[in-house]
Formats: structure tokens, C-alpha cells, sequence
């Protein structure tokens, strides 16, 4: 794993998908799994899960299958999920508002520390106990702060100009729910929500229902 | 177009960002551009967007390159977005509420007409002028309202059971916001936004940004 050969996207698209059926696995306590099963529930092949798990060293043993609980932590370790990051949401709109109430964000590793947004109304008003911050002072919370990512729920005219800030502090990741892509300095990693594009395919989808996933 | 030949979902999914970036051109006021000036806008090879295009009949002359307007309004018809929906909303916590807020769905194609909870606590109130009915009239309200699409926000726990409804109605579509793997009707197509597998991917990136996008 330290050796950090290349990892496609694909692979790293699944990974989230096996960290989520392993943990319902062992809420149901559930502690060994064969590939095959583990295909049963999960959707992909044997075969696949079998590659896919040997670009991190492989987990299973022959004759045994997996042992869940070890194979959730290993992929827990791969997604870098067991250390906690910084949050800031910018735009304090819906969806910065939906993302500050989500439930499973309180009890994940990724600590929302405040929301910052243009809108005179809005700021001062507190989400929770989080609160709304005057944009131009993002910069400075994020360096006094040490923010790590900023989730990005701007519209979309203001988005690279968001981007443009950011790029200039030391902010690692941007989630970015605004549907435009954005140009950030080569250090931020952006990680893009573009629900309308997924609206989009829905609706191919649903008038060409003989076409098959993938 | 009409042969129905098989399009891979790569090229579906790549569809909404092509759709995304005729619509600024047009807003731009530019109104011909060449594969490679799309494909520096875009970020796909021109060879790509060809390709791309050539699934459905091809829209672009030797020469000449694309009309925007034509190749704009060829990707709405492939992508069904000329014809409206009717939508409803099923949990209207924070991120139902959201979506029933959201300024681009209102102006868009995607009519939403209700929303549906189990809380008695909203039931009867309004988001906007969209009631909050009781789940329990969902399936009525389905047929009587000739509903095609489901937006569903509903926590992990309850989403199956809400799917098994929707599974006896007439319902086209689900567009998932849960982060559960839904077993519906073969006749539903189902699009998911699993926010968390997006989140665990940017966590991965982060930590590995020597790593490229495919």
C-alpha cells in the first residue's frame, strides 16, 4: 500500500460501496464472508472483489474468505477515514443548510466548524450550534482554523470565484455541490456533486429502460 | 437514434456535462465551435466528443465543426429533457427539503407536486406552496397525480419499505438519496447520489494526490 502504485478511479469509486456493506455486515454480526457471498450482497463479481482488493495487498485467505471486521478497517485506512478533518460549508443556502443538519456528517470524522456566506441575513444566524460566517473572512478562519476541506454549495456565478480564494490557503479538498467544474491550484483535490447531471441520466434512463447499467 | 443500439453508460454519464456546456455557450452567444475548442472547454479529447456524439447520428460536419444551438437541443431530446415530469418528494427533512427549495429544479422540467413524510410534525405543513402529505396517501396520490419520478430522502432504515411501495405503483423513476442499494420493480429505474461514497472518495484523493482522475 506504501508502494502507491496507481490506483484507477473506478477501483477507487467502489471502495465507499464495500466500506458500506461491510459495516452493515458487522452490524449484523456477520464476521467472515466468502468473495462469493460478499458478491451476492454487494453487486459486483467474485472476480472482481478478488481485484479490486489486491491493489491494497489482498485481504482473504483461501479456504476462508474474508474476515469482514479486518476488511472493514483495512478499507477504513485506504479511505483515510479514521483520522478527522476540519470542515467549512460556504453558502449557507439549502443545500449548505442540509449538509450542516446531515446526521451521519455529525457522526463521521468530517467536523463541520462553520458555514460562511455573502447574505447579510444570514449572517450571524447560527445552524446548531455552527455559525454563519461573513465570506471575507474565510480565508483567515481557514488558516487560524486549520481547515482541511471546504464543502462548496454556492450558485454557480460565484463558484470560481470561491475556488479562486480557496486556492490560496492551505484548504486540501473542496466538495463541490455547484454544478460548474472548477479550476483550483493543483494542490486541492475536488470532488465534484453535480446532482442535475444525475437528474439527467435518470431521465435517459427511465425512457430507455432496455439499456442495462454499465 | 431510433435503433436503439446499446449506449454505454460511460457515454450517458457524460451526456449532462456536454448538455451543461452548450447551455453556457449559448449564454455566451457563441453559436459554432470546433471539436477541439469543445474539447478544451469540456476537458474530453476531441476524439472523445466525436465518438461521443457519433452514438447518436453524429451532429457535428467536416469543416464546420458543431452548431451549438442544434447539438444543445440534440442532447435535451436524447437526454428526455424536453418533456416535463411530475415529482414527489418522499421525507422531507433536510435534504427533501432542500431539493423542494431548490431554484434550478423549479425552473426546470422536473415538477415537484408533493412532498410525503411520516412525522406528524410536518405533515400539513408547506415548503413553498408543496404540501406535506402523510406517506401513508403515497400510492394514491401516485395514480391520481400521475407522478413519474421519486425523489427519495428518507433515512437508511426506511428506504426499502418505501421502495417496496413505489414498486406496486406506476412510478418510471428513483432518484435516491438514501444510502442504501434499493431492490425495485424491474420496470423502476433507479439513479443514486450515495453523498457519503463521494465524500469517501475525496477523503481517498486527498490523502493520495499524486493520483490523477483516470
Amino acid at each position: 500500500m506504501d508502494s502507491k502504485k496507481k490506483i484507477s478511479m473506478a477501483v477507487i469509486r467502489r471502495l465507499p460501496k464495500y466500506h458500506r456493506y461491510l459495516k452493515e455486515l458487522l452490524e449484523k454480526e456477520v464476521y467472515r464472508i466468502s468473495s462469493k457471498e460478499l458478491s451476492e450482497i454487494i453487486g459486483f463479481t467474485a472476480s472482481q472483489i478478488r481485484q479490486d482488493l489486491n491493489n491494497f495487498g489482498g485481504f482473504g485467505q483461501q479456504g476462508y474468505g474474508y474476515n469482514v471486521d479486518e476488511l472493514y478497517e483495512g478499507i477504513t485506512k485506504i479511505l483515510y477515514l479514521s483520522q478527522p478533518y476540519n470542515v467549512v460549508i460556504i453558502g449557507a443556502g439549502n443545500m449548505g443548510q442540509a449538509l450542516a443538519n446531515y446526521p451521519w456528517l455529525q457522526n463521521s470524522g468530517f467536523r463541520i466548524r462553520a458555514l460562511f456566506d455573502v447574505n447579510p441575513r444570514l449572517i450571524g444566524l447560527k445552524i446548531r450550534d455552527l455559525e454563519i460566517y461573513d465570506i471575507e473572512e474565510l480565508e483567515a478562519y481557514i488558516e487560524k482554523n486549520d481547515i482541511n476541506i471546504a464543502f462548496v454549495c454556492t450558485p454557480k456565478e460565484k463558484t470560481q470565484k470561491i475556488a479562486n480564494v480557496l486556492s490560496k490557503t492551505s484548504i486540501q479538498g473542496i466538495w463541490n455541490f455547484s454544478p460548474v467544474d472548477l479550476k483550483v491550484n493543483s494542490n486541492i483535490v475536488v470532488e465534484n456533486v453535480h446532482l442535475s447531471d444525475s437528474l439527467f441520466v435518470l431521465s435517459y434512463l427511465l425512457n430507455n429502460r432496455e439499456e442495462s447499467e454499465e
